[in-house]
């Protein structure tokens, strides 16, 4: 095959605040899959886009390319309307565990290919695995299997799937090009838009606890993907919000799996409720769903038998005990008065030095490793009391886990609470 | 070893403007030469610096940290004083040849490590090459040796010298990252102070075929390079000099030997005689050498016979006819008046073309290829006049090397002479 371009033209035009060009960016991505441009050569551009940006044409452009880098998936075989959601990701957000069901008992398909946790974010898949016997890949024909008999399915993505972001993806993790906007909206759309499905609700979540703590950037990462899928022909819509505080009351593997079952059995935290119940709505009307009311599909048991069924098709078995910590650590409040703030980031580096997260990619995660809270910012907090309990099967983890939750928490007697509303914006095309 | 840092949080750091410390700046050289920072961080990291810049600072950090990864040379068995001159490249620069010898003959040692030509650009060695028998690569007792026989030795760089610049220079070259300030001055400059000289003359090219065309850039680069060598401790001056036009007559390996040759004997083209002069003198007082004049040693053959013994030296011999090219070809002038221009730019890729250069590293050169110039700016031409003859032992490589000398040259009845003055700007400490 004759080249088209060399690698050094593409990213001295970049460098050098060009625009790039239609076919520059259809082969650099191509090529780049091939191997023919080097890994040097990429995180170069990378590195040059994230500076120098790309506008709205470009970034379309660069998720197509990555989008034809693989296979594109096909619903046409279902006979319901497909819908999916994407969270930025944050700390205790297990919402996809919940939602997937109950969108599911409202009548849409729920393709949901979820990733691993890296870092102070957990990873749907990792949630899922603390199921005894639950497994988390499934080939393309079993993916559309469970999602015919159950209506919604929850698994990793197949290795055909936008390959080209795959290597990019592991590429900026290394050469520090993870923080462009461009990148990440490009990332994570062709990833969505790969998977095929018609609906798509984007959860870009903002505050400490999120990748983009401003919520100025969250809005245009918002806004900038849902022209993507606009482009490509998805309804897509995004709602910016809260995570400068944890959502719900836990986060950890197991930990995170017994709430959201909390909330499929009509109980759970008020703001896990809120936030689910809010997606699927958004959910259910994009794909064109009519007369459906999540409310009722979490309180008539339908959503949980959506969930059971979901769960026992992927080797799991819904009524199996989950994992315990060995070991667990109590941390009270040294002083009384209203909690106004409890800053999600800590809690989530907490929760991985506990041993819910991983360091590197491949890394084993603890089941039970976590964070329990007991109270959050808002309630009137007495001297002693439990604000949180920590779980890990490894007791020397729990120092450094002590460490970073100092000055995680602030109570201040008639204190003012500090933190963003849930939905801080909401983006339609 | 516990590496201090990581590679993420230096790229980071230099991606968000701010500057990088002395102890990351050492780490950052010494891991990726060791090979625990990965090319493809490296590659963002220069295009950060490239796009966010280096302060001079950390510029001579960096410088330090690249001379520190290898050996650094040593003369003191020597009884005279070193002096060195580096040019940035040009078209038609053979001064080194020439010049080499003529301030051996003053009394000065020259250990001039060299490198090949890349591109439109010629190479030293390459040149000298021509010269059948001659020899480039030396160790560094045979380099001593020659040094302390004949007062001067052209010779590549061996491995030992300044090794992360030589893995950054190929890294670069790939990566569109070559045309920063940092990075170049920093790269000439560690391997001119790895070499050891205690003068060095720096020759900044500026105009249409040098790589800083801009005078301003050029006078920022040399003035950059001036610094770095204060920092450690040698003496060090610039000249920012003409590279709108060829320098001299020829422009290709043997055609730039014999062309040096008659500069030796006491004749060649007036431009090529001054420059080489001129930093010769500059060479000679800034080793602190008195009452030699480089004009009588031009005149009384004393640097011709430096030249012979230091050819013969490395197997050259100095007697041998030089390789001519199989096939010549002229070009004439279409119409008649003043020569008022011509590209450097040009000239190069033309001789280029012919096979004086190379396109990749490792590729081979002919030595009887390239341009030879009949006339130059100023002069008044005839109509059918010889301008220049092509020569090339690859007869089908005429038609792309004429292709780019359209347009080389500018005739204008009566006009006014188009070009920058030999000396743009000297820079001193």
């Amino acid at each position: 095959m004759i080249e088209p371009f060399a690698a050094v033209e593409v990213i001295a035009a970049k460098r050098d605040r060009y625009e790039l060009t239609d076919p520059q960016i259809d082969w650099i991505i191509s090529a780049y899959t091939r191997g023919v441009v080097a890994d040097e050569q990429m995180s170069a551009l990378l590195m040059a886009i994230l500076l120098n940006g790309m506008n709205a044409r470009e970034i379309s452009r660069w998720t197509n390319a990555m989008i034809n880098s693989g296979e594109r998936m096909q619903w046409s075989a279902l006979d319901r309307p497909t819908a999916d959601k994407h969270s930025t990701g944050g700390v205790g957000d297990k919402i996809t565990l919940p939602l997937a069901p109950l969108v599911a008992a409202c009548g849409g398909a729920v393709p949901q290919l979820s990733g691993r946790g890296l870092g102070h974010t957990g990873g749907t898949l990792d949630k899922m695995e603390a199921i005894p016997g639950w497994r988390a890949e499934l080939s393309n024909e079993e993916m559309l299997k469970v999602l015919q008999d159950c209506g919604a399915v929850i698994c990793a993505a197949g290795a055909g799937l936008a390959p080209a972001d795959k290597k990019l993806y592991a590429l900026r993790d290394v050469t520090a090009t993870v923080e462009s906007i461009p990148l990440i909206a490009s990332s994570i759309m062709s990833k969505k838009i790969a998977e095929g499905t018609s609906a798509l609700i984007l959860d870009v979540k903002t505050g400490s606890g999120a990748f983009m703590r401003d919520p100025v950037q969250a809005g245009i990462l918002a806004r900038t993907m849902v022209q993507l899928g606009k482009d490509a022909g998805v309804t897509t819509r995004a709602l910016v919000t809260a995570m400068d505080v944890p959502l719900g009351l836990t986060a950890g593997n197991a930990l995170e799996v017994r709430e959201s079952i909390e909330v499929l059995a009509g109980g759970g935290p008020s703001d896990v409720v809120e936030l689910t119940l809010l997606l699927a709505r958004e959910m259910i009307e994009a794909a064109g769903i009519v007369g459906k009311d999540p409310e009722t599909a979490l309180k008539d048991g339908s959503a949980m038998d959506v969930w059971r069924r979901m769960v026992s098709a992927q080797g799991g078995d819904p009524d199996a005990a989950l994992p315990m910590s060995k070991f667990q650590q109590d941390i009270t409040a040294t002083s009384a008065g209203r909690m106004i703030s409890m800053d999600a980031m800590k809690v989530g580096v907490a929760a991985w030095r506990l041993g819910a997260g991983r360091s590197r990619q491949g890394e084993k995660v603890q089941a039970g490793a976590g964070v329990e809270l007991h109270a959050k910012p808002g309630e009137e907090i007495v001297r002693g009391q439990k604000l949180m309990t920590l779980h890990t099967d490894e007791s020397e983890r729990f120092s450094r886990a002590v460490e970073i939750l100092d000055g995680c928490i602030e109570i201040v007697p008639g204190g003012q609470v500090k933190r963003l509303p849930l939905i801080v914006e909401r983006v339609e095309a």
